[in-house]
């Protein structure tokens, strides 16, 4: 509900990090890159098309990074989102959340706006709903059927006779072109380790197989076959009989990814910058200006191997302090920092800058109005 | 990182709940408005100054409502919303977090833009700071030491020496107005009841009135006494020797307020509205379209009497559903939806709409553009 209507100052290009108000969010330039190439080279040995989701990033820029050499083709999971990509050109748009009614005259003003949208349907009602909008107008739009490979959120069971109904009522329709199955194998995401993710990842592909040999064999055609996930994606075995993967926080990672294998610390690709505003050697803690709008109130390491709280704190230029202080409280604009061992207060003086590792980079990134960029371990 | 460049399309007015796009924020004018008006009386009836912390509602409309027949001062929590409020033309703003040196020159700007900024100092080196940097700067600032007054974030203890030597620097720098002393019992957000948050509001007086005589009986001026926190300002004595108030949470309530006795449910004054894009009847739940973006992963109520999840649910028009349905589970933007009893799935069906009541409303309205008004049971 804020407008920011003052430029921010820090238009000059370089600039350094110490320079930036905080708190800010940064991203690491080579290690997306280097994220994008390694998910680009698995989709390719695998043989299938790479939309990424991008929830995560939201950000065009980032989009050309992870599709380099390919068509821009993306996911997203808001009608915001959709709007942000069209406008930077990107017309192929997978709106990846199960559609409702109240949505439609949206999709028919992205349509015609020059979208090449496709949307997402999760049960009878809503399949019915998608047709009776577009029996007359003038656009027609695509859509797949969402299926439930066992996270037990969204869409049909695989082997279901509401998925049969809600598909051949989609095939019949006027005004939508029926473009196949979907899912997404969320459920790899409270895997307690490698093997079981690789199960989760069988279990995903599975699923939609199922699903689409069984609507093509009743002649519904279901030419594209859809999964997500970045763990499932890192962690299976194969992809035959796939056409697409939609991983998302892969470009970023994350605390909590890198405790399911699925990316290296250095992997990690957005951090929030922020300063030192108390400290507290006595207690050997210290308070910063991130707190749980900056960094989120996302929990997700706290059933990891390693509970990183509210995030990891490193030095301004990403290298790890003494005693692995991690954000142990937070409030709306502070962060209590802890460590495990004696933290060095000689360089964590109020007014000094540190960098905030995120447990889940999806959560984090979100509110921000922009990254500031920098290229590996520089501070420009 | 995401522009939307397209207008909204609900700038009809009025529109009624069932048109907006999902999920929005919905702030519901008369509650708002009956909440301020307690406060305002409560502060009239202890004979204090009201400054909301407007890091809640960060809205110019919200707080006319707020300081309706006062003059205008606000508190605020970030530098965007110091500029939101000055650009509605609100100049008076007390800028209540811990002040380091790499904010100077946002503060010089703010000042040279009109504001009446005051900014708090919490420790030695950004009080020696502060005096420096304004040494020779064409425009004062207002200053007031933060004392701490048991939550053990940031700030003095009122008796040390450092807050002595601390206000003494500001009283003495060129271009520092050193108004007095300041704090926030904050820790009575983690208060068993309300004789403790009684207590801990005692303290919170006290910590100021104390750190206030002592300095004045070393000469240095503390013409402002002022403390926050909803709670201690609802459920303390007296505010004896106090100057101002700085609440900011009354004017919205929420489940966590609710269970301090802050407010009752009925006073809670904003909602997230969502759809229902799937449903599961056999296991008693069912999906919105509004995850732990939209509502935040706040889970304060986790250790309250009663755990809401992350948030109550209730029907279009705010009255309660049978079974007390909560959001259990959240993921980026769906949320799962279990109630205690059985649901009522006659109404709840896809693509119907809910009002979803938040555990702590500083952090779910935080990241919306904007609030959509109604005005008690209405849905328009």
């Amino acid at each position: 509900m804020m407008v920011q209507s003052r430029p921010p100052s820090h238009n000059r290009n370089p600039v350094r990090l110490c320079e930036l108000e905080t708190p800010c969010l940064i991203a690491d330039r080579a290690r997306t890159e280097r994220n994008a190439r390694r998910m680009d080279a698995l989709a390719r040995r695998r043989g299938v098309e790479l939309r990424p989701h991008m929830k995560t990033a939201k950000s065009a820029d980032v989009c050309a990074i992870a599709l380099a050499g390919r068509r821009l083709s993306v996911t997203v999971a808001t009608a915001d989102e959709a709007w942000h990509f069209l406008d930077a050109g990107i017309t192929d748009i997978r709106w990846a959340v199960a559609l409702t009614r109240n949505k439609h005259d949206l999709c028919k003003r992205l349509l015609a706006a020059g979208a090449n949208l496709s949307v997402i349907v999760s049960d009878e009602v809503s399949a019915r709903d998608l047709a009776d909008a577009f029996d007359d107008h003038s656009e027609r739009i695509d859509a797949l059927v969402e299926i439930d490979c066992g996270e037990h959120r969204t869409g049909f069971a695989p082997d279901s006779a509401e998925l049969t109904v809600a598909a051949a009522l989609l095939a019949d329709a006027n005004g939508v072109n029926m473009r196949g199955v979907l899912t997404h194998g969320g459920h790899s995401y409270g895997a307690s380790g490698v093997d079981e993710i690789a199960r989760i990842a069988a279990d995903e592909r599975a699923a939609v197989v199922t699903a689409a040999n069984r609507l093509e064999s009743r002649g519904i055609p279901c030419p594209e076959r859809s999964i997500g996930s970045t763990p499932t994606i890192v962690h299976g075995d194969h992809l035959t009989d796939i056409t697409e993967i939609r991983p998302g926080v892969y470009l970023f990672g994350d605390l909590f990814q890198m405790q399911l294998g699925a990316c290296a610390l250095d992997d990690i690709a957005v951090t929030v910058l922020a300063t030192v505003i108390g400290v507290d050697p006595e207690n050997n803690r210290f308070v910063i200006d991130a707190g749980g709008l900056a960094l989120s109130k996302d929990r997700s390491t706290e059933a990891s191997p390693t509970d990183y709280g509210y995030g990891l704190v490193t030095r301004l230029d990403g290298s790890e302090l003494p005693g692995a202080p991690i954000v142990t409280v937070v409030y709306q604009e502070h962060g209590t920092v802890e460590g495990g061992q004696p933290l060095p207060f000689g360089e964590l003086q109020v007014g000094s800058q540190v960098r905030v590792l995120p447990n889940h980079s999806c959560m984090t990134a979100a509110p921000y109005e922009c990254y500031y960029v920098v290229s590996g371990s520089s501070d420009r």
